[in-house]
Order: structure tokens, then sequence, then C-alpha cells
């Protein structure tokens, strides 16, 4: 078995990784830069994370004419990522359509090298809410691809995160040593994560559920134990 | 109504455009380089085209790492073009999934926006047997944006020339003051077109049954009487 693997540097796509690599004799890690604010230490994580599991071949995207056509506060400077509110409508944080970008360059990667399975790290229920992360979106695609592409070629997405908690990932991450060290989740900052968007606060509450130590760096302090 | 339409620099799409423009009362045309040997020309055309028909706005979207995952004879050196040999299985000039990524990127757009149509000048049965221009096709990807984008969004794809054969495209076109002479389809040159490769063939021959004179120059010399 051999898999086409997206990863974005963040910890749902790196835990999806691990499990990739369990179930595949031969992976593919696809990183995709789509001029998100964090872009710089995603990448860089992006390569240790390639160090560290030693894929047969990666392969890095650039797509930033998503932040040309913009609206979404992950890659328009004009808006600011806010602190976290609460999940409650599509943040501002939704970049239009963007995991079907993601879905159709690793189809196209996969469909040249018979590379039969596309691994994404997406989370249905215990997520921001993005229309893109439905598992009835990746459903969809799927019947996309099929249809789209060589009679001869078979891809199938797999999803093996999308109806787990944050926490429950954590956990199974940690049983599978997954090196959380080299996972990136604030949308807001490069360097010491900010604690306070959504997608670091979600974060933040699932180690402390998981009653595991995140071991990276935040800005504020926080009482891991609490 | 409004719509973004893709624009190639094609006679399909040209027509599709034509169209768009009665259909619409904002048109924005979008046009998408992925690394394709005849992009340079193209790219002229869509500015001309865009002079003539004056969209709303317009957008170019460089996605030529599409080149880079290769395998295919339009954006891979090491692979020629070949000449027309007959319309029977998927020729070496397709590119792996690529109308995919060309909705995709219509389809953030629109949303942005709030842009309810995409039109694309696909063809499905007169054409080259490329699995992303089959009706089906588009219905699935249509249901993956619908799946995809947020509940509020609202967009159609439209494929207005799927079912017409090539000389009816031609004929069409003609009755709604296409400038064909602002068209590519040669996929080898981006002077004069080869007249060889599967592309010119086609269009050759469709114009000869429409009875019409291609206004672009070929390298060989054609009878358009016979």
């Amino acid at each position: 078995m051999n898999g086409v693997i997206l990863v974005s540097g963040g910890m749902d796509s790196l835990v999806t990784a691990a499990i990739a690599k369990r179930e595949c004799a031969e992976t593919f890690f696809l990183h995709i830069n789509y001029g998100q604010k964090t872009e710089k230490k995603e990448l860089q994580l992006f390569q240790k994370i390639c160090e560290f599991y030693q894929p047969e071949d990666q392969l890095v995207v650039n797509i930033d004419y998503l932040q040309k056509i913009g609206g979404s506060s992950l890659t328009d400077d004009k808006l600011a990522v806010r602190d976290f509110a609460g999940q409650a409508k599509i943040p501002t944080s939704y970049v239009p359509f963007r995991n079907a970008h993601f879905l159709a360059i690793a189809t196209s990667w996969a469909e040249i090298h018979k590379i039969k399975n596309i691994y994404i790290g997406a989370v249905e229920e215990d997520s921001s809410g993005y229309p893109d992360c439905r598992k009835s979106f990746y459903h969809s695609f799927q019947k996309a691809i099929d249809l789209g592409t060589k009679d001869e070629t078979q891809i199938m997405i797999k999803t093996p995160v999308i109806d787990l908690s944050k926490t429950e990932i954590i956990k199974l991450g940690k049983k599978l040593g997954v090196p959380f060290e080299l996972s990136w989740s604030c949308y807001k900052n490069n360097e010491i994560a900010c604690g306070k968007c959504d997608s670091c606060v979600l974060r933040i509450n699932a180690f402390k559920k998981a009653k595991i130590i995140d071991p990276i760096s935040y800005e504020i302090e926080i009482n891991w134990l609490e």
C-alpha cells in the first residue's frame, strides 16, 4: 500500500502521517503553502517532519494565489486573526474551499505516480466548523476523483481522524510516538504560539483534557495541571 | 446574474465566454497558467479577449506546479506533443485532474465575491476523451462545491457547450460574433499553429465542416474548401 499524505505542520496531519506510516509501505509527503501567515513556521516543521518520518518522496507546492483571492484572516493581512470566542459559526479563518485545492493537488500527484491513497487530517466535529472538513464533502470529492481521473486510476481519500476529538487525536498521537514538538497550530505567530487564537485554544484545551503537557511554547502562561 | 468564466484562450472557452456575456450582467474572467507549452500565447490572447469582452474583473492564476508534477505532454518537456492519430484512448496530453484545479480556483474566487455561476467550456463527446471533461465529473464536482463551501454560498457549474460538437461550437460562435482570431488551440507552438497535433486537427476539421475559414495561420497549407 502507498499514500500521499497532506502534511501541514499541524497536529491533526502529523497524527495522520503517523497512521499512514503504519498502513503504507511507501509514503509521499505533500505540503502546501497557501499564503497563510504562519507558512514560514509550517514549512520549517514540514522539513523536520520529513526528516523524522523519512517518506519516499516529498513535495512542496505553492498556491499563494489563495492569498490574492483573499477573504480569510489566515491569508489576508487586512483581516485580523481573532481570539477564540467559542465554537459558533464558521470563523473568519475559513479559507474558501481550501481543502478542495489540497485534494486536487494530491490527486494529480497520486495519479502520475500510481499512488492509491490520499491521507488528509480533517476533523469534523471537534473543529472550527469549516465546511470543507465535513465527511460528506470528502465523499463527494471521492466521487469527483473517481470520475475525473483515468478509469484505471484508483485513488481513495482517507480521513482517519475525522471522527475523533482533538483530545483523542492527542492520545492516539502519544501512543504512536508522534513528535508533537514538531507541530504548529497557531494561526497568528511564527515563533511562539499566541495561545489565544481559535486554533491555539482548541489545542491547549485538548492537551489539558488528555492530561499531557504540550511540548511547544506559548506567549501566555498556561497551567497544564488545572 | 453573474459568473466566473474560465477563459483559456481556446475556442471552446471563448464561445462559452460569449454565452456567459449574454446570460450575465456581470462577468469575471479567470485564466490559469498550468505550465503548458503554449501559455505565452494563451495569456496574450486572454488579455485581448478581456479587452474585447470587458469583464467586470479579471484574474490570472499560476499553478505551474502541475508542470513539476508532470506526466503530460502539454507540460512536460521530456514528452513530445504527438501528431493526431485518431480519437482512441486518452492521449498523452491529458493533464492529471487538471479541470478539478480550475474549478477549485473558480469556486474560491466565486465564494469570496458572491458570484453565483462558474462557466467552463468543457466538451465531452467531440473531444480528446479527457476524463475531467465528462458531464458526470461536473455533476460530482457540483456536489463537492455544495458541501465544501459555506451553507449560504450558492454556486452553479455551467457547461454550456459540453454536448456540442466542435463544428456546432464554431457555428454558434459565429452567430454570437466570437472573435476566433483571438483563440488558440495548438498544443505545440506559440507563434504559428502546427496544424498537426490532436488539438489543431480537431479544430481544422471542425472549421471545414462548418464551412468557415479559420482566421488563424497554420504552418501547413490547408485547403478550406475541400
